[in-house]
């Protein structure tokens, strides 16, 4: 029986501040590279937040990341939340908006 | 006076097969946020790689990463190596030769 990405992981959206949503993972087992075939990430047109900045956050290996990363491309920027920093760093943006390389403060920690 | 990017990262370039470029980072101190501004990776169209399936490897933040995979975005595949599969995964592609979630050993551990 072909498995639901639900089994393994599951996304938190939370619009944390207008017009910015933050996107947390939690992985229920070790990720497996072949488990990214599964995986259908909340949408963005559905959710509408396809105009906000969109941060990533969660434990899971780089290219969980890498996979997310490809699949927001769309929104209008995306951030990486970086625990070390207690904020996110802008690293892709299609407005002036927000700029590569600059940092978004997240007080949820998740 | 501004910082150049070569001050605090290098990449090397290598065709580890056929098609297949592997992209190895070395960060010389530890990278902040900012520095994302100044960094300029090699120009896949100029180093004519931008028909390759990329690799990226290195020691580095997710955020790090992440710019990279956008600034890469318009190679044919995208793959995140992982030390811990010796391999590197897949996680965006434009053709059907590589499939995202599949896995390509990579011999050179760099």
């Amino acid at each position: 029986m072909k498995q639901t990405f639900e089994e393994f992981i599951s996304f938190e959206l939370q619009e944390i501040k207008k017009g910015i949503t933050l996107i947390y993972f939690t992985l229920k087992r070790d990720i497996e590279p072949k488990d990214l075939k599964d995986i259908n990430p909340p949408d963005p047109v559905k959710n509408r937040f396809s105009q906000n900045l969109v941060i990533l956050s969660g434990r899971g290996p780089i290219w969980l990341y890498g996979f997310l990363i490809h699949f927001y491309h769309p929104v209008r920027a995306i951030a990486v939340f970086d625990p070390r920093l207690d904020s996110a760093v802008i690293i892709e943006s299609h407005t002036i908006e927000f700029r590569v390389g600059d940092i978004t403060k997240v007080e949820d920690k998740r």
